[in-house]
């Protein structure tokens, strides 16, 4: 229904594409994949009745789905989704986390960067590339929508006749999110009130958009909920692991969170880590993982255990004092009964101040051997100075003291269209004041808004250190995930207090550090990352907690936008870009 | 502050405005209110948290005031509203109810008709002239945003130096709307669901934006609800109507509600009624008006009665099973405490089905002497009948069995630069079929959408007969208020059952026809109204119940469009109009 087509041949529009494509040098893995397929999804985007926790609510769902159909295809394919907004009042954009959209910067789907939003009524074509086998996700990228529900799993395969460096024999996928009752509207207006107020935290955290608010499905664990009582066809029902005895499953879970960092574990299973958003990891066991959001990873379990048993999945939350009870759910070894309860416990959430332990995890990743080195060197390094801030009273985050606040015409569009007065021309500061105190609040909370953009030599070489610091009160500091658009980066490495680069350069891995798309700063820490800026467009690079987002939590990146091909006009309906005249319309 | 200056001059855009408009022909009423002033305003509408009603919720609010600010002119005033949306994800348009527009019909404000929606971080400046005297209100014409809460008053005074037929010595503006607690976004995806969600009726009737839900200043005769303790500094406070004893009092009444028909009516004091839809008419007494939404009057009155009393003002529900207690204020007599309540129950609101009562009233509306008379012929006939139909399950309204869906394009730029695929180039039906049975549910309730226009010759006397009918159960037939744009029309007279032209075109009157911009349709019956089409634009024409409107319950009206001046880019920035590549745009 939502797939229209698989057609293994290209149409005449997408032929041009590939040629200046292939011209600009945009990779598109044509040698891996012989012709790439077309993966075609026509979709309506709305809002509807559901109930994602079994407490009824309206969520943003796709072709009557909640959460969004998943798309599955082979790296190199390409996909194509005619997007339909069929919201009221509100304007739509999706973002393909984790796709790197060479030569398709306008379909990266981010509202004020990359495009326009879509208006009701109308319709957007996405059209980009998959580049490489992995487990990524969508969702949308316009105000607080991911937080209303618009997000789905998008699952990229090897290579038609390739396969995985690691064997298993079936898959089992999971997106991860948490859900409020109160309105995402409401939260926007909380968020941008004098005083504040805040989200507070989650009421549920849904497994594949399932959770349960008020009742558990391992009660006589979870003091103060009462046993649910479900069939299985509500919507709240768990989303039921079924598994066969004696096999290798790879479970892919990725994380679309709006706030809340997850541990995830299986009782009695070990798992062994072999993916991170969408890169090959060197394979490591582990009890359990923890996931920030914007994260994925793949992890492979043998069903070794007694099969006469069921088993949890338990996925808590970290790093905030989790008001949340962990989402729940079963590893069914079939033929079990899915009702079967296991005979222990869940399994236990670390301690969600551990920060040790969460940083004992994170630093055992490492890329797989073969996989891409960094540059031995960097071009220009930033240092990014993470803050909480005030505006005239209004609560932001800022970077070097600059609160990002989005301007309504798409920078890609206005730099490619020279359109001058659509944003400010001057860049942010690349460093923030050698003395700034990181372990106090901030001396001088009040701040500023703005919209400047980092502009890179294209092919430079960029290293990001991200700094961590005190939050306005005393004593706080708080985990926050960076996810940068177009790009994957090296993750060179995580330190406590203030980079220091005559010591800490030294600990950077430049031998084998992890390819991600998103990154987690600890509590008074920094983290470097290396990228190469190759990928002609506007990216955002930002925490992915969307209320920190919301409240100017991000920096927009360019490179190479004189190469950028034609912006498909549909991209343009708006802001300055629609009154510009010299530009390829309707004939 | 919302209003930055009063210039009593030209800017030099605004010059060749005028010269056009005078080209045009379109008419300025220089002659009147010699050199016209420029009302100036600059507003930025965004949700905020409010208690409308005692109870918090978020509300669509303008420079942080709701209802949104007072705009007031003088007749022949250039009114300028700069409009920020500082919406997060929506588009926002403000419709200027009754303002004709003449020559600047890209400034009515309703989305998809007359322009583009504003999107999130951008201005639009609305720049019209305000042509005659009279109460009018403006209001959100996109979605729901009007049951949102975004109205609010505009009040039009004579040319300066001249002064109203009437004497009155003071005068206290009321702005009545109805709210619900549920989001208008649960709201709309209720009326949209299958089956549908009916928005019930309103938790509150708000009095210039305030109410008291669980609470009622005049307990002790209503049962149930304890008596409200409020300081009235409370946001729900009731807005008290404070006089002096032995004066005059002209009372401006306006309803926006979204769905309720109201009375108003003002314990032991009569009403004489001077104003309707910003047009004179005939003064008569009565005790109590209907008002229903989309309409306004103007009320006289003395206060000539025991000053040491104060007195009720009560604003009941009517045509529809009231579940919603009246809305209450007081008429305080000063010097007393506005704490004294009156020694006598509130007036009484009249039966919600005592139509009869209804009519009389209405029947008594005749223009004021002296007031423009209809032309006697009319050139162009429409019967439109009022239908509730179903489409695969969802419920809409349609007239003659289209049910509006508007496109994204809006129809006023898409008919100047001829893009013929943005709506259904065939107009609808101008009639239905001879032997449709009113007083029965639809033979075949299913039914279509469509977005074609009835297309009229510039200068035309069009009559157009709106034709009540049985809803999709028996026995049940609803008011409902038709308001056009762009247009006063004469109300040429109501009745009972079908139209049948041989008989009841003898009926109509043509030597006082009330002018009105809204008119009512009572159940099963039919009302006839005339009007000229000599101005320029695109106009809706709709049931002035937002969820019926959302449901599809309007038709488009266009005339002489050619003749539009060149539309502000801005307004274009959307659809198919963003596209085009021969219009002007930034240099």
């Amino acid at each position: 229904m939502a797939k229209v087509a698989d057609k293994p041949f290209f149409p005449k529009p997408f032929l041009s594409f590939l040629v200046l494509s292939i011209i600009f040098g945009f990779g598109i893995t044509l040698s891996e994949a012989g012709f790439p397929k077309i993966k075609h999804y026509k979709w309506d985007v709305e809002y509807m009745f559901w109930s994602p926790d079994c407490v009824e609510n309206i969520v943003m769902g796709i072709n009557g789905e909640f959460p969004g159909p998943t798309i599955r295809a082979n790296a190199g394919d390409i996909v194509v989704v005619e997007l339909t907004n069929k919201l009221h009042t509100e304007g739509v954009v999706i973002h393909w986390h984790g796709i790197l959209q060479r030569g398709t910067p306008w379909a990266d789907g981010t509202a004020s960067i990359s495009q326009c939003a879509i208006n009701p009524g109308e319709t957007f074509t996405y059209r980009f590339v998959v580049d490489k086998a992995g487990t990524y996700f969508y969702h949308g990228h316009l105000g607080m929508q991911r937080s209303a529900g618009l997000y789905g799993s998008l699952i990229v395969d090897p290579p038609e006749g390739r396969s995985e460096p690691f064997h298993y024999d079936e898959e089992i996928n999971l997106l991860l999110s948490d859900w409020w009752h109160q309105s995402v509207h409401k939260q926007e207006v909380g968020l941008s009130s004098k005083p504040m107020r805040w989200i507070g935290e989650p009421q549920s955290i849904l497994i594949n958009g399932k959770g349960q608010f008020d009742c558990s499905i391992a009660a006589k664990y979870n003091q103060g909920l009462k046993q649910c009582e479900l069939s299985g066809k509500e919507k709240c029902a768990p989303f039921i692991l079924h598994v066969q005895p004696k096999k290798t499953y790879r479970i892919r879970i990725a994380s679309t969170t709006a706030l809340a960092s997850l541990n995830f574990a299986i009782g009695n299973h070990e798992l062994l880590v072999v993916e991170a958003d969408g890169n090959y990891v060197q394979p490591f066991v582990t009890s359990d993982i923890d996931i920030y959001s914007g994260e994925s990873y793949s992890v492979l379990i043998t069903t070794d255990q007694n099969p006469l048993e069921n088993y949890w999945v338990s996925i808590g939350v970290r790093a905030r004092l989790p008001k949340t009870p962990p989402g729940l759910t079963l590893l069914n070894y079939l033929p079990n009964s899915a009702s079967k309860l296991p005979i222990s416990p869940p399994p236990e959430t670390p301690h969600w101040e551990d920060f040790d332990r969460s940083k004992n995890f994170t630093f055992r990743i490492f890329a797989a051997m073969g996989s891409p080195k960094p540059p031995v060197r960097y071009n220009r390094r930033l240092f990014l100075l993470n803050t909480q801030n005030r505006i005239n009273g209004f609560m932001k985050w800022a970077i070097n003291n600059v609160s990002l606040a989005l301007p309504p015409t798409p920078y890609l569009a206005a730099m490619k269209m020279r359109l001058n007065t659509a944003f400010n021309q001057n860049p942010p500061p690349e460093t923030f004041p050698l003395n700034y105190d990181i372990n106090n609040p901030p001396p001088n909370p009040e701040t500023t808004t703005g919209n400047g953009v980092y502009k890179f030599n294209m092919g430079e070489t960029v290293d990001v250190i991200l700094q961590n610091a005190n939050m306005l009160n005393p004593n706080m500091s708080e985990i926050h995930p960076w996810h940068l658009h177009g790009h994957d980066f090296w993750v060179l490495g995580y330190g406590e207090g203030k980079f220091y680069a005559p010591e800490d350069e030294k600990k950077l891995n430049l031998k084998n550090p992890p390819l991600r798309n998103t990154v987690v700063i600890f509590p008074y820490g920094w983290t470097a990352i290396r990228f190469v800026a190759d990928n002609p467009g506007v990216w955002a690079f930002h925490c992915h907690i969307e209320p920190h987002l919301h409240m100017g939590m991000g920096v927009v990146f360019a490179e190479g936008v004189h190469m950028v091909g034609m912006i498909p006009p549909k991209a343009l309906a708006c802001g300055s870009t629609a009154l510009v005249k010299n530009y390829p319309r309707l004939p």
